[in-house]
């Protein structure tokens, strides 16, 4: 199949190292992601566009005045721009064309003659990577480089992608030797920067940053170890992910990036075995990352507790974009597993239901009782902005790029990674989907245009499938491996029709017993949702005290304050009954563990967890324990 | 009996409100904590004093150059100072004199002609009292109006005294109607130095302070609410402590003493509430206290998570600050019990056992694999000194003054609340303990000195101890009733001897079920001390999988590494198996929580909590599952 000119937020070389690629036209049609990212165009991004002008930014790349807001304020502009682009990439519109060209042009006036380009800098006096461990001078680099490929592969908009090519330049030819910046971000950016210019230096810095890594160079801050900015190991030997979360997803992203731009498969092992650590010992039910909220970092193996939950909304979009590579390299199940549950349960929940409110930190519980004073910001619900708001434009450019995460193709054929209804456009094949996914397992595959030879359709069987429950056209012969792709050959005809049905029962999960913050307890799923329980469904007893007392679960009907098509899961449970002598010191002498007294039958409501404090923010838990 | 001229820390006025008073001649004589206080004084105090000068802060009491360290410096050489001044009233000492001379002629000479002493704003230029949320003025004012009491008290100098009381008068004199310091810690100084020189004005300023709290006057800092500096509730309305923690147990000592010596009995009951709802919601099994990094603060009820936990050195101390205030109001031995528990468990764990190293946070959790780079102290081991070096001078002075909290005197006897070899005047009545205690049970007393009438000896059964294996001469007719005194009414004799055992047979504890984190889990005692699993005993195992398989517990011998007369628990225990399978993405569909795998028996090694991390520091905690 040809090499399409692709609108892509990825698009490797041709001679790329890789085993997929993107698809020209994925194309989301309505259903539960339709509905989200209209709510990211007509009420996110125009908000997006206000909060970003009172902080300051703009008024910062006029170079006038004083600097506004943090060092890497910029960057704020150049994720709102990226979205910006990917929107009208996907429907033109004055408005958005008039916003964008408004912000543009703005930035375009505020580089330096040579290319340099940090308002922050510029307006401060202060010399130029003097201070890049934090600075974030090519952190916003690298931003502007990618709102400059979005500009260009979306409505062929060049004005931001000669400022990025003039400051990437610029870096080229004048950075030293060792010169790192303390956010990795820049790395993927040159990499797409030059799959979109094919300049080749840019590329090379890129893996430059990459190998330099990990030997300890840039100056320690504060009570940190060189591990907080990914400069403890080298990316090339480290067995893990370790430091502030999104800098590492970030980083791993470049650094696939630049392994499969250069054919570098030992990197790209090394990146795989990584993934793997930290999807086995690091990664929440959600798909969350970073557990520990001193540096915004990941915690060692199996650090998971659920209330104390860092799970940064900006991780999440990383842990995608790092995935979304992998997956392209591999070809491998796994990767689309994760980014299908980051999606859905991470990325997701930072975003209100309205799309006017913000979590920047994903816990998943919330006490009763919580100290009112405590900064932990899910006990206090979204918020409409913040003084650090790297998440919401994070999640606008995210959802306004969903559509390049649908699909993709080889040589031999089309995969469906991510279920949505709408079109995948993949050279001379068209396929239409239908579905109401997720609340519906069912998955309708219509072939609308399709060469007269046969090729292979691969659909991916969601690792959290049940075998038993998955049926499709063409699976009588071999049974369906939730965690891999279930490939069908043939010469197609325009009209045939894939009927998949991944099964959507509603699960209850558990946790290897490593994982002592969830001993005792299980959580509830259903399909690639996670679920949690809410204090608004559940009156007169605290969600602390409710456990589930059995494994039947079955789907409700709709729930009071929440859109009517979302699914609750209903489940029979207890409450814990707080007796008079529990509220004295509570420690007592045991022949072991006091077991909860419990209260007679009640109904459980579990709501997807994406969708908790949209009514108010009470106690909320993901994990409840299991009544024996 | 008379009321003596006693060296206590706390002396309540003759018209107090109070239940108890502190005893003239408590004097710990070796065992447990008098091997402690030697430590201290040999070791402890001499390295602080020389941490204490190379952190500049001797420099900057000399007023010359620029001020080193962080504005509540002068406040480390107060504490020090007081320390030195207890032990010289223990037993006087040219090297400790010349010490104690040097520094608080160092002091004396840095004060204003005014009366005013904050090196930091002297030396900055800064305003005094602009930003008294921030800048330490009246906590180290605080600081230093304890230090002169304790030189007043032990050894009879009033060179700092006359420090304390000119700035106390000027402090009276200047401070605006609404001031309040960010850090409580000037209260309780205030009351002492009334109480020590009978300037009713003194306690007059203290009431002030705490009623003036908890309207909201104080400006906020970063992303706290008023909660965080106890300025969001006022003192009498509070329903439970909140905020940071050190702060909140030094506000509660200085409100007791408020409460006491105004007759303000309302106030004193708002404290018991508060006090109760801390004890039955928010404190460690340790006693330690605090368990939101963020701030140093306390988390809401029952948020008490293992690994971490806060429970800041300091917090610990002020605990036992405030505690034993509401002990001699109340005479309650809820208050004693509290005290033990943080004694052994949450303060003495804050000091190697070397007497040279120092832990600022106390987490009764270290996990096995920690990222390296987290700064959570637990993980990293005790640390020479801190930055921030609150902790290590309140180690060193509790310990210098420990004797006076062994016993009280009321107008009926004397009441026995801690036990340690040594004696105990109070009066016309002078008794000598002997006891191995916390190894071993059994406590002798001796009455030495007793007037010929009729008097009641208490002494404090443990709320830990179980009343079955109580004995105590006098006993038969009433069953001992843990969590209260026995009290022995007679005329007494010189040489009468009072047996009492208190059984220290190692137990296992369990927490009540509200209390999530330690469901399913158990803990092991022994007398007043809480033990741990320490990887040091665990050769071939992680601590992390290993789970206690029975209720039978045993004395075990010597332990590897630790002195000889530490009594360690021996307890039949299990070691998880860590499957092949469990090393994939750690989360599955299951009808239930998944049990772990054990392997054979394994005996488990338990060692006292406050001994750890002095064999190297490995994985470790307080709770384990139990087996079932």
């Amino acid at each position: 199949m040809s090499d399409d000119r692709m609108s892509s937020v990825v698009r490797p070389r041709p001679d790329a190292a890789v085993t997929l690629r993107p698809v020209a036209g994925g194309r989301v049609g309505g259903g539960f992601w339709g509905a989200r990212q209209r709510v990211n165009r007509e009420v996110t991004i125009p908000l997006g566009g206000e909060r970003v002008r009172e902080s300051g930014a703009f008024d910062n790349l006029r170079l006038t005045g004083r600097h506004r807001g943090k060092v890497f304020a910029d960057s704020d502009v150049y994720k709102w721009l990226e979205a910006l682009a990917w929107e009208r990439g996907r429907a033109e519109d004055d408005d958005l064309a008039a916003s964008y060209k408004e912000a543009a042009e703005l930035v375009a006036a505020a580089q330096c003659p040579d290319g340099y380009l940090h308002t922050h800098t510029q307006l401060t006096g202060r010399e130029r990577y003097s201070d890049l461990a934090s600075s974030h001078e090519l952190y916003c680099a690298g931003h502007l480089m990618q709102a400059a490929v979005a500009g260009s592969r979306a409505v062929g908009d060049r004005t931001l992608l000669q400022v990025a090519t003039r400051f990437a330049d610029h870096l080229v030819a004048t950075l030293p030797e060792n010169a790192l910046d303390g956010h990795p971000e820049v790395e993927t950016a040159l990499v797409e920067l030059h799959r979109e210019t094919g300049t080749r230096s840019y590329l090379d810095l890129a893996a430059r940053f990459v190998a330099t890594r990990g030997h300890a160079l840039l100056p320690l801050k504060g009570h940190h170890g060189p591990g907080i900015r990914q400069d403890r190991v080298p990316v090339r030997e480290a067995a893990t992910v370790e430091g502030h979360a999104v800098r590492a997803m970030y980083l791993a992203a470049g650094a696939a990036d630049v392994a499969v731009e250069t054919s570098d498969l030992g990197l790209l092992d090394a990146l795989e075995r990584q993934w793997r650590d930290m999807v086995a010992t690091k990664t929440y039910l959600t798909g969350g990352l970073g557990s520990v909220w001193y540096g915004e970092q990941f915690g060692g193996p199996h650090d998971l507790a659920p209330e104390t939950a860092y799970c940064e909304t900006c991780a999440a979009v990383g842990s995608i974009q790092w995935s979304w590579r992998m997956l392209l390299a591999t070809g491998r199940a796994a990767f689309a597993d994760l980014i299908e549950r980051t999606l859905h349960n991470a990325v997701l929940p930072g975003l209100s239901l309205g799309g006017d409110r913000f979590f920047y930190v994903n816990a998943l519980r919330v006490r009763a009782g919580a100290n009112p004073d405590d900064f932990r910001a899910p006990a206090r619900g979204r918020q409409d902005w913040y003084g650090t708001a790297c998440c919401p434009p994070n999640v606008m450019r995210l959802l306004s790029s969903l559509d390049h995460y649908l699909a993709t193709r080889d040589g031999d054929g089309v995969q469906l990674h991510l279920y949505a209804p709408g079109t995948v456009r993949a050279g001379d094949v068209v396929l239409e989907v239908e579905t109401d996914y997720p609340w519906s397992g069912r998955v309708e595959i219509v072939v609308r245009e399709t060469p007269d030879r046969p090729w292979t359709f691969s659909a991916r069987i969601p690792a959290w499938a049940d075998a038993a429950e998955v049926s499709m056209a063409g699976m009588d012969d071999r049974p369906a491996e939730p965690g891999s792709y279930h490939r069908l050959r043939r010469t197609w005809r325009p009209g045939d029709r894939i009927a998949l049905d991944l099964g959507v029962r509603p699960r209850l999960t558990a946790a290897v017993p490593r994982l002592d913050v969830a001993r005792g307890q299980v959580a509830v799923e259903r399909g690639p949702l996670v679920y949690c329980l809410e204090q608004a469904d559940h009156p007169g007893v605290i969600v602390d005290d409710l456990c589930v007392a059995g494994a039947d679960l079955r789907d409700g009907t709709a729930v009071a304050g929440l859109p009517a098509d979302v699914v609750p899961v209903i489940a029979r449970g207890r409450a814990h009954v707080h007796r008079e002598e529990d509220g004295g010191f509570p420690y007592r002498t045991a022949a072991g563990p006091r077991e909860p007294e419990h209260g007679g039958p009640v109904d459980l409501t579990f709501v997807p967890y994406y969708a908790w404090a949209n009514r108010g923010v009470g106690p909320m838990t993901v994990w409840a324990p299991m009544h024996r």
